[in-house]
């Protein structure tokens, strides 16, 4: 008999066998279950969250996560009744009854990748029961539209409004006024004044947006997390954790705050190399620099060595000086690069974890063929392939059949829903601040 | 784009076009999610259940729902996310807190079909994050013992121990003290002692075995929701819900109770014929009659008219005399039969849709090939297929698409989510009476 999972049968890149680490969750898969249903109760996860990995082999951990994720079109379609599934249960669990939904886009609605996505989160909410309308913060929008997506979905949007403490739309059949306001535009910069104060809910609390929220807290908690996690079922925290430092008062155009990149970068290899003697990886350490703040995909590059940081040029220093919506970085983290081996075709893959609320209900590969093991991925010229459904995965003895792909994705969701619990101990944290 | 569904993509075998219901269902689903969502408010649906249905094409309508469900192992393995998504969640919502769970299964454990099931259902227990024992009430199980599966699945189980108000096991690891205790043992004739007044949780509640449940009851309620359905809805609750009467003191061997049974018969030929009139439906009516209380493929029998059933003859009375327990049948209840006009293969096949809780979890076909379209199907010579998960269906435009078969399956989910409501209002009646 074939050993069920607890999250989607997904086939992964990766054939080799399956590291210690694998070999350790897999093992004690009932017990980390149930000890994240008790974390849960404490800290709820946000409601949808999408979680970028790295597996390196002797190490599986995020580099990054995202709670007002976009891609939704790259999951594969046979995941939908699982996101449906999750959706209803997530949004039944808020604390107000939730029947109606406006859905708040990002304002760059000319990307027709974007908008697919859109689209397809639109479907999820509507196949779950709910009435949704699309508002749009575009300042330029004054009436309702309708905007094609990348497949030719036509996609209704209103310009929201404000009257008192509560968002609404405008629609062909009247005023929508909704229970609860659904954040998928992720805040970078500021909160806009009119999200702020409303007494409808609001999905990610506006306080996970890129306005307040810090990579660097996120990994925090995450690090914290990974040695709870790590002691509990017996493993170093390092296997599923990257190092990371943090700069707050950088400018790298005047080189201003280059003396706390350059100690954090000495640091942060110090520590990498002393973890890859321990374990004799011989392959070489290196870091990342991004923004603290703000969408990734932007302010990102990689260096091998505290020197390669000292001797940007100009072009290289301008690349990371500003973000998505041109907002000035200052604030920086330093992380572990963390190797990819896995590839599709020829090509580096990262896979990319999705979940609502509580639940993993996907994934797929980002793949780029121009980049190395050791670059970011999220940069143009990146593909997507869906993770499919594992079909045949004969597993006659759960001990022996690790390297299976199906087995070796269950890890994938657990450090994606441990990322996930990161970002809801920060939810935690932002609504007891919120309340002092 | 293709359109997602709330419920698991399924191959349906019906290939004609979509009817009056399935279209009036299909368009309307969001509101129907939402009332459904209002419903499971009131009356929480009971922890698992899976429906029999028959889709007549001008009906489609349930005629049995069995509350301690086998056939696990029917359902196609691609599910297995959704029912570890589904399990967690139900039993996150239980009053009281569980960790460990006691399964009792039925006691015809020399069955290799049930404990493939039993095997299944154990594994979605274990992957949910739950510790689980088979706790079984076989009297001539001493000591705990592994049972080879069909699969050759080997599973622990052990005699189960009262010690107060606590139901426990001793395994070889010590003494098991669960914190619920999980019946798959429909309970037909009594409920043991040994299961009466436990201070744990006991899901399904002993109220929804067969000592006490009553088909008719089932249908009672279910007449009541496709009433309140059907107005909320736009169509006659007759296209969903099939006419039944009920006799309750009735001797197939002395013929005692027979002018009771002539005249139901009698009222529900005329009652169909009515309808078929109404419609213009070109078929015979027939009726089926079975015991009110007790597992279903035992004690049924057919017949398209009323003197049918008065010129039974002495074997046929003697098959509907008594039941899976050999308990003498006296109660039985007469239900409008519906045609099944789905096939797989040659064969007469009807769908199986199993819940976990409020969720569709998955299905399958019963195919029988020495059956007619009128004949039940639950009887030897039956054999299974997993319902697919659909791969591609492409809906340019939901108006338009009806007859995609998973569309389709969607009214399937909805029907057997009603019959789950219906079992959800039991347990609630149930309730009610042990508190007075």
């Amino acid at each position: 008999m074939e050993i069920p999972l607890s999250v989607p049968f997904l086939t992964t890149a990766l054939t080799g066998p399956l590291q210690d680490l694998e070999r350790k969750l897999l093992s004690q898969q009932a017990k980390i279950e149930c000890w994240l249903r008790q974390q849960w109760r404490k800290d709820p996860p946000p409601l949808y969250s999408s979680v970028d990995l790295r597996n390196a082999g002797f190490k599986l951990a995020p580099v990054d996560t995202n709670l007002y994720p976009a891609g939704f079109n790259n999951l594969n379609r046979e995941f939908f009744p699982l996101c449906v599934q999750a959706m209803q249960a997530t949004l039944e669990a808020l604390p107000a009854h939730v029947s109606t939904i406006l859905l708040i886009p990002e304002n760059h609605t000319r990307n027709l990748f974007y908008l697919e996505s859109l689209s397809v989160l639109r479907e999820i909410l509507l196949q779950s029961g709910f009435a949704v309308e699309i508002g749009s913060l575009r300042e330029d929008l004054t009436e309702g539209v309708e905007i094609a997506s990348q497949s030719g979905q036509l996609l209704p949007m209103y310009p929201v409004v404000r009257e008192g403490n509560r968002l609404l739309v405008h629609t062909q059949r009247g005023v929508f006024n909704p229970d609860l306001v659904l954040l998928n535009h992720d805040l970078s910069g500021a909160v806009p004044a009119i999200l702020q104060g409303l007494e409808q809910q609001v999905q990610p609390p506006t306080e996970l947006g890129w306005a307040t929220r810090l990579k660097s807290q996120h990994f925090s908690h995450y690090q914290t997390i990974a040695e709870e996690f790590g002691g509990q079922f017996g493993f170093d925290p390092w296997w599923i954790s990257p190092f990371f430092q943090r700069c707050h008062e950088v400018d790298f155009l005047t080189k201003k705050g280059e003396s706390c990149l350059l100690a954090g970068a000495e640091l942060l290899f110090a520590q990498i190399e002393e973890k890859y003697r321990e374990y004799e990886i011989p392959h070489r350490p290196y870091i990342v620099v991004k923004t603290d703040a703000g969408s990734y995909g932007m302010g990102v590059m990689s260096a091998s060595s505290v020197d390669e940081l000292r001797g940007l040029n100009h072009k290289r220093r301008g690349r990371m000086a500003s973000t998505k919506g041109g907002e000035a970085v200052t604030k920086v983290i330093l992380q572990e690069g963390v190797y990819s081996f896995e590839t599709v075709g020829e090509a580096v893959a990262e896979p990319v974890v999705y979940m609502i609320g509580k639940n993993v209900v996907g994934g797929f590969y980002r793949v780029h063929a121009d980049r190395s093991p050791t670059e970011n991925l999220n940069s143009p010229g990146a593909s997507f392939r869906p993770l499919a459904f594992q079909q045949s995965c004969n597993m006659p003895d759960l001990q022996r059949a690790d390297a299976c792909s199906a087995n070796r994705f269950y890890s994938y969701g657990v450090i994606a829903r441990l990322a996930a619990l990161a970002a809801g101990r920060e939810q935690t944290a932002a609504k007891g601040a919120s309340h002092v």
